[in-house]
């Protein structure tokens, strides 16, 4: 049996997947994979998610160049998620251009930005 | 105009929340959030999850002890996700009284559990 059988898929198929910087901890997305995209983030050792907007793999960083090497693949016990530990490429993992997704923080009953951007997406997606 | 009013609720009403351990960065816990739950957790300084299988609030540690102060909420860019820094009670987050839920790690094409046990379950949950 494939570790992919062991994966509690949910009713489309996906499992929602957190992605972690591992050298500065920082929660950097939240994603999800189908099997595919597990199967294929576990051979390239580089995440590769699947879009949910899209509905396609989507190979982190295609784009961007912002890829994410893959060091570690956790499954957790009961939630149905998957928690990917990686080395982020140019250290930007938000399409804004920050390091984190995550760059909203409560503050008095408000949701403010609290993190800067490293780069300017128009620099990061030149088409 | 509350903050909660600004969280993509899903179309059950809920949003996914990462929480993870402020000391140790370890992601703890994968769980959901509606809004009364995200409402009552800001307000006590305590996670307060929903349930989805039991279909009620959730205050975790509720009957573990095992409580989580709350100490920065956060809020992503569009994966529709809160991200939870907490201070967890006993250092103890998973029902399996291991430190986080991501317990089990991919080795060599199996899900291998390499986290130990802090404290047997059936001392954690007496009735």
């Amino acid at each position: 049996m494939s570790f992919l059988d062991e994966v509690p898929w949910n009713e489309s198929g996906l499992i929602a997947v957190v992605t972690q910087d591992h050298k500065s901890g920082r929660v950097l997305t939240v994603a999800w994979m189908n099997r595919e995209a597990l199967q294929q983030t576990v051979e390239t050792r580089q995440a590769v998610y699947w879009s949910r907007s899209r509905k396609k793999l989507w190979r982190k960083g295609e784009e961007s160049g912002h890829v994410q090497k893959v060091l570690e693949v956790r499954l957790d016990c009961d939630a149905d998620a998957v928690l990917l530990r990686v080395e982020q490429a140019g250290g930007i993992a938000c399409h804004t251009g920050r390091e984190s997704c995550f760059f909203r923080k409560l503050e008095n009953g408000r949701w403010m930005t609290v993190d800067p951007v490293l780069k300017d997406p128009s620099l990061i997606y030149r088409k």
